[in-house]
C-alpha cells in the first residue's frame, strides 16, 4: 500500500472511532473530528519526528490542538500508534483502542477537550477556549530556538475560530521574532456552531489576511493527502508558512455534514449508517479496507528536560546595587514595581530557565531591568496581553519560568488564558502592576480592582499535585518583593505578584523570611487589629502610628500572600478585642475575604473593612485619591477608634 | 484666514494646551497628543456634526478615542469650542479654557483617560485599556441603524494600539454588518511605549491588514489638513473605509519627539522651550498666530433619547407557551439557560430598546429564542467575545439594553472589557451559561470556576449613582431565572446572570418574587442552615431530603443574587445552632465569600463550605463530577452531619 493509500485508509477507520467514542461518550464534536483524520494522520503518523512510547521528549515535534473540541481524532490517531498515557512515566500505559469508549469518563485520560494534566502528554496545554493554540505554539517555539532544537510545532486551528483576535495577535508575534518553526494549519471546513462561519474567515478571506500579516500562505484539500504531504514538507524561505486547508465538517459520514451538527454526537440507533458511510469510502478513495500497520513517525532527537533545582537569589543589597539601586538603599524606599525587575534580574543571571514576557510597558513593570541583562531571553509582546500569557505558557511547557509582567489591569485582557494556563498546571509566573488605587492620576481604566478576588479564587484549588492552582504574593516594600518574586520562581505552578506604582519605605529587614501565605506582624498593640497589604500596608502603619500618638495602640500585619495562614492574625484578634480591621485597594474578595472565611470558620473574631467601595476616578496623589475613596490616613483612624476597645 | 489655516493655527495653540496641561498635572502623555492635533480639530471642529452645548443629543456624531491616554488633545479642543462638561443636564456648565489646568484632579471632569460618567459626555466609553473603542463604536454604529440615524462615528486607534486582536474582532464584525457608518482612524506614529512599534503595524503593513480585512483604506498625512479633509469627506461604497494617517508622535515639540517620550510630560522648566517650538511652527506652516474662533462644528439633527419605562413580562406559563416551551411546564423541569432564552424573548417583545448579542453559541445559551423572533435586534458577533461586549457597551450608550451571552468560561475572555464597562457605568447585561462543573463531560476549559469571586467583587462598590457596580443573579430553576432576567432588565447598569447546562426541578411557584440581593428559604429545620445557588440548590435540595428522612431537619436558602442580604440567613443559622453550610460548584470568593464576609460583620455564627477545591476533569455526568469533587449529595449528607446540631 502507498503512503497515501495508508492514510487514507486511516482516515477512514479513525473516522469509525470518532463516531463510536462520542456516541458512546453521549457528547463531543464527531464532525469537527471528520474534517481533521487526513491532516491529524499525516502529521502524527508522517511528518511529526516523535516517539509514541515517550511523548514527554523534549526533543518531539509537537502539536497544539487549538480547536480543541476535535480532539477524539487526535486520541484514536495516538492509540493506533500506541502512544502512551499517563501523568508521568512512572505511571503509564500505551493507550489501547479499547479505552478509547472512555471518552470524557471521570477515571480516563481522555478529557471532552486536550487536557495534558489529566494524563495525555501529547499535547502541552489545555485548549478548547478557542484562539489560544497559537500562542502556545509561538512559545513552544521560543523554547525550541533556546534550547538550539530544530523540532517543528504545528497548530490546528479552526476557521471559525480564527474570528479570535489572539489569532491574529500570535500571527503578529511568530513574524516579530521569526519564529519559522511554528506552522499553523487553518481548517477551513465553513462551518461555526449556530451558523456557517462568516465570509471573513472563509479559506479565501483567511488567505489574503494571512499574506497581509506576513505570511506564505499553502491553500490545501485537507482530505488530499500529496497536498497535504507537500504542504507540510515546504521549507520557510524567510517568511513563516501557514496552511489553510479546505475541508469537509463530518467528512464521509452524511448524516454529520449538515448545518446544526456542531458538538452534537450521533445517537446509537444512527452509527450503522454512519459506519457504512465510512465503508463506502473505502472503494470511493479506491483504498483496501484493512490498513497498513507499518506507517510510524520518524524518530525525533532526544532531549534532555531542563534540570529543576532551586534557584537562590544573591542578598538584596547586593541586587540592589547591582542594578543600579544604590540610592534606593540609602532612601530606603522604592517601588515594588522596581524591586521586582531587580528581582527578575537576579533571577535571571541565577537560572537560565528564567525567562521574562512583556506587553509594551517594560518600563513600568521594570521587566526591561532583565531584558537589558538577557536580551536573548526577554520576548518583547507588544500591547497584546492574551498572546503573551499563552506564549508563556507554551514556554513553561517546554520547560522554562516565564514571568509575565504588564499592568495588573492589562492582565485581566487574558484572564481566560490565565484560567486555562491553571488547567494546564503551567508553571508560569505572572506580575500585574500599577495595581490598586493608589496609582490615582492616570484613572480606574489603568487600576486593577478585582484582581484580588479573582487570583484569591483559585488559591484554595487543589491542582492535583498537592498545589495551590495559584499563588498570590501582594508585597508591601521593595524587600518583600524581592523574596517573594522569589519564592515565586521556586514554586512550581502559576503565581501572581501584585506590585504598585508609587515609591514606598522599606519596612523589612533585608534577610526577613518570607512564605507561601505567610503574614508578618508590623506593630503590637491591644487596642485592635489591623491588616493590609501591598502599598495600603504603607498607609495603614500611618494610622497605627498615628493611633499610637493618640494611645490608641493597635497590631498591624502584613498579609502579602494566598492561599492566606489566617490563624495568626486571628489569633492576635482574639487578645485585641476580637476584631479585626482590613484595609485594601480594591474591590470585595481579597484579603478582606480571606480573614472573614477564616474567622467565620471558627466564630468569634469580627472582620470590618476599608477597601474600594465606590468605581474611583482620576486624583492628582494617591493622598487624594485614598481621601475620595474613604482610605485615608484619617479614614483609617477614624474607623480603627470606633472598632477599638 | 482659510479653514486650512485655521486648523493648523489651532493645532499649534492646542498643543501649547497639551503641553501645559500635563505639565501641570504632573503626568500623562502630551506626545500622543501632539500626534493628533489636526485630526481631532479636523473632526471636532468642522467634520463632526455636533452640538457642544449638547453633548448628550443621540443625533450627534460620535468621538470614540480608544487610544484614551491622547485625550488632553480633544479636552483643550472642547473648551475651545465651549462644550458642556457635568453628569447631566441639570448640573452642567461650559467648559473654560481655564479649567484645563485641573486635568486628573479628584474634582474634576477631565480625567487622565476618556471616562464619560465623572462628567465629560462627549465621549460614550471609558477608554484607556486599548484596543477596544472600534468595538464601541461599531455599538453605536448599530444603534444609529436601529435609529434610523445617519450620524457618523469616528474612532481613533494607536498603531501600537491596533496589535490587540479585538481590533481585528471589530474589523470583521463590521464588515459583517456593513456599518459603512463607523470610520476607524489608525494614528501611525510609529512609537509606542517602551519601543518603536513593531514593523507589523507600520502603515504600510496596517494599510495591507485592512485591505485584506475588506476595508477601503485611505492613507494620509495626518498633519496635512487637505487630504485630511478628503479622507473625511470621503463617501464609502461598498466596503467601510478605514483612515491611516501618518502622523509625528509629539508634533511640534521637540523635546517630545524622541524614543521614550511616551507618558511623560515635560517638567515645569521644559515648557518655554516647548512653546517657542510650538510658536516656530506658525512661521513654518505661514499661518497667523491669532485663531480664528469662528470655525464651528455643524448642527446635527435633533434625536430625542430612547424613553426609559419599566417593562413588564407576561406571565411565566404564557411565555413557555408562547416560545414552545409548554412540554416542560408538565414535566416541571428545564435549564435555567432554556428559561433565560425565553425570557429574553419575552423581553424583547416587551420593549424595543431590548438587543442582544451572541457569539456563535446561541443555541446553547438560547439566546437564539430572542434571534428567531427579533432578527433585526440580535447581533451576531462569531467567536470574538472581547468585540461582542464592547460592542454592548456602544448599544448601551446609546440608549439600548444589550444582553450579551455567551458560556460563562467564555464571557472571562472579555473581563477587562467588562471592567471597562462598569467604568462606564454601562447598562449592559450578561448572560453566562453552561457555568460551574455540572457542565461535567466538556472539562474544565469550558467550564467557568472563578467567576463568582469576579463579579462579587463589584457587586459591593457603588457606582457614583447609588448602585451597585454590578448586579449578579444565580437562578437555581426555571421560574427563578425569569423573574430575573426582567429583574435585570428593568435595572440600570451592569448585571450577570449566570445560568446551567443540566435541566433543573421547578422549585418556585411561578408568581414567586424575586430581588436584588434576594434569597428565598425552600426548607426549615433545627438542624443546620444551608445555602446555596444555581444548580447546586437541586443537590443541596436532594441532601436535605435526604437528611430529613434520616431525621437530621436541616434549613435550606436559595441565595441566588448579590449583593447579597445575609441577614435572613444569618438569622436562620441562629435559630439552627449557629452554622452554615454553603454549598457551590465554583471556587472560593462565591456565595461561601458573601455569606463569611456577612457573618464575619457581627461574628456568632460558623460558616463552613463545600466548593470546588480541585481543578476538575471530564465526568460523564454531573453526578460523577460532584462525587469526584466532594460535592455529591451523599458528600453534603456527610459534611452537614458532621455540623448539625
Amino acid at each position: 500500500m502507498s503512503v497515501s493509500e495508508t492514510i487514507n485508509a486511516k482516515a477512514i477507520e479513525l473516522g469509525k472511532y470518532v463516531v463510536r467514542m462520542t456516541t458512546q461518550a453521549g457528547s463531543g464534536h464527531p464532525s469537527s473530528g471528520l474534517s481533521l483524520g487526513h491532516l491529524v494522520i499525516s502529521l502524527m503518523h508522517r511528518h511529526m519526528r516523535w516517539d509514541p512510547a515517550d511523548p514527554w521528549n523534549p526533543g518531539n515535534d509537537r502539536l497544539v490542538l487549538s480547536e480543541g473540541h476535535a480532539v477524539p481524532v487526535v486520541y484514536a490517531a495516538y492509540a493506533d500508534l500506541g502512544g502512551v498515557v499517563g501523568k508521568s512515566r512512572d505511571k503509564s500505559h500505551t493507550l489501547t483502542a479499547h479505552e478509547l469508549d472512555r471518552l470524557r469518563t471521570v477515571d480516563s485520560e481522555l478529557d471532552g477537550h486536550p487536557n495534558p494534566a489529566e494524563g495525555f502528554p501529547f499535547f502541552d496545554a489545555a485548549t478548547g477556549s478557542l484562539g489560544q493554540g497559537l500562542s502556545v505554539g509561538a512559545g513552544l517555539g521560543l523554547a525550541a530556538r533556546l534550547r538550539k532544537c530544530d523540532k517543528r510545532i504545528f497548530v490546528i486551528i479552526g476557521d471559525g475560530e480564527s474570528r479570535e483576535g489572539q489569532v491574529w495577535e500570535a500571527l503578529d508575534f511568530i513574524v516579530d521574532h521569526r519564529l519559522t518553526n511554528v506552522t499553523p494549519i487553518f481548517n477551513a471546513n465553513g462551518q461555526g456552531q449556530a451558523d456557517y462561519v462568516s465570509p471573513q474567515q472563509s479559506a479565501e478571506a483567511l488567505t489574503k489576511k494571512l499574506e497581509a500579516f506576513g505570511w506564505a500562505v499553502k491553500v490545501i484539500d485537507g482530505h488530499n493527502v500529496e497536498q497535504i504531504d507537500a504542504a507540510l514538507a515546504a521549507v520557510p524561505e524567510g517568511r513563516p508558512i501557514a496552511i489553510v486547508a479546505r475541508t469537509v465538517k463530518g467528512w464521509g459520514v452524511s448524516a454529520l455534514q449538515t448545518k446544526g451538527n456542531h458538538g452534537k454526537p450521533l445517537e446509537p440507533e444512527q452509527v450503522p449508517a454512519a459506519e457504512a458511510d465510512l465503508d463506502a469510502m473505502y472503494a470511493k478513495l479506491g483504498v483496501p479496507k484493512t490498513a497498513d500497520r507499518t506507517l510510524v513517525p520518524p524518530k525525533p532527537k532526544s532531549l534532555a528536560p531542563l534540570a529543576h533545582k532551586a534557584i537562590q537569589l544573591p542578598p538584596f543589597a547586593e541586587a540592589m546595587k547591582e542594578y543600579g539601586l544604590a540610592g534606593a538603599l540609602e532612601k530606603k524606599k522604592l517601588a515594588t514595581r522596581r524591586a521586582y525587575g531587580v528581582a527578575l534580574a537576579a533571577l535571571g543571571k541565577a537560572d537560565e530557565r528564567i525567562v521574562a514576557l512583556d506587553g509594551d510597558v517594560s518600563n513600568s513593570t521594570f521587566a526591561n531591568v532583565f531584558a537589558k541583562a538577557f536580551p536573548d531571553r526577554f520576548f518583547e509582546c507588544k500591547i497584546a496581553e492574551q498572546n503573551m500569557i499563552s506564549t508563556a505558557a507554551g514556554l513553561a511547557a517546554a520547560g522554562f519560568i516565564p514571568f509575565a509582567s504588564t499592568f495588573a489591569k492589562f492582565l485581566a485582557r487574558a484572564y481566560d488564558q490565565i484560567e486555562m494556563a491553571s488547567i494546564s498546571r503551567a508553571n508560569i509566573k505572572l506580575c500585574g502592576s500599577h495595581a490598586g488605587v493608589s496609582l490615582a492620576a492616570d484613572g480606574p481604566s489603568q487600576m486593577s480592582l478585582p484582581d484580588l478576588a479573582y487570583f484569591r479564587s483559585y488559591t484554595e484549588t487543589d491542582d492535583g499535585f498537592g498545589r495551590p492552582a495559584c499563588v498570590v504574593f501582594h508585597p508591601a516594600d521593595a524587600i518583600a518583593t524581592y523574596h517573594c518574586t522569589a519564592i515565586a520562581a521556586n514554586l512550581t505552578g502559576m503565581c501572581y505578584i501584585r506590585t504598585h506604582r508609587p515609591d514606598a519605605p522599606f519596612l523589612y529587614d533585608p534577610n526577613t523570611k518570607f512564605e507561601v501565605g505567610g503574614s508578618h506582624q508590623l506593630a503590637e498593640g491591644p487596642a485592635l487589629t489591623i491588616a493590609s497589604s501591598g502599598y495600603m500596608v504603607t498607609v495603614a502603619r500611618q494610622a497605627v502610628e498615628k493611633l499610637a500618638a493618640e494611645g490608641v495602640r493597635c497590631t498591624l500585619f502584613d498579609a502579602y500572600s494566598f492561599p492566606l495562614k489566617g490563624e495568626p492574625i486571628l489569633a492576635a484578634a482574639r487578645r485585641t478585642g476580637g476584631k479585626i480591621l482590613v484595609v485594601e485597594d480594591n474591590y470585595i474578595g481579597g484579603l478582606y475575604g480571606a480573614l472573614a472565611e477564616a474567622a467565620a470558620r471558627t466564630g468569634g473574631v469580627i472582620v470590618e473593612s476599608l477597601v474600594c467601595r465606590r468605581i474611583p476616578k482620576s486624583a492628582k496623589t494617591p493622598e487624594e485619591m485614598f481621601a475620595y475613596l474613604g482610605l485615608s490616613v484619617a479614614d483609617i483612624v477614624a474607623k480603627a477608634k470606633t472598632l477599638a476597645r
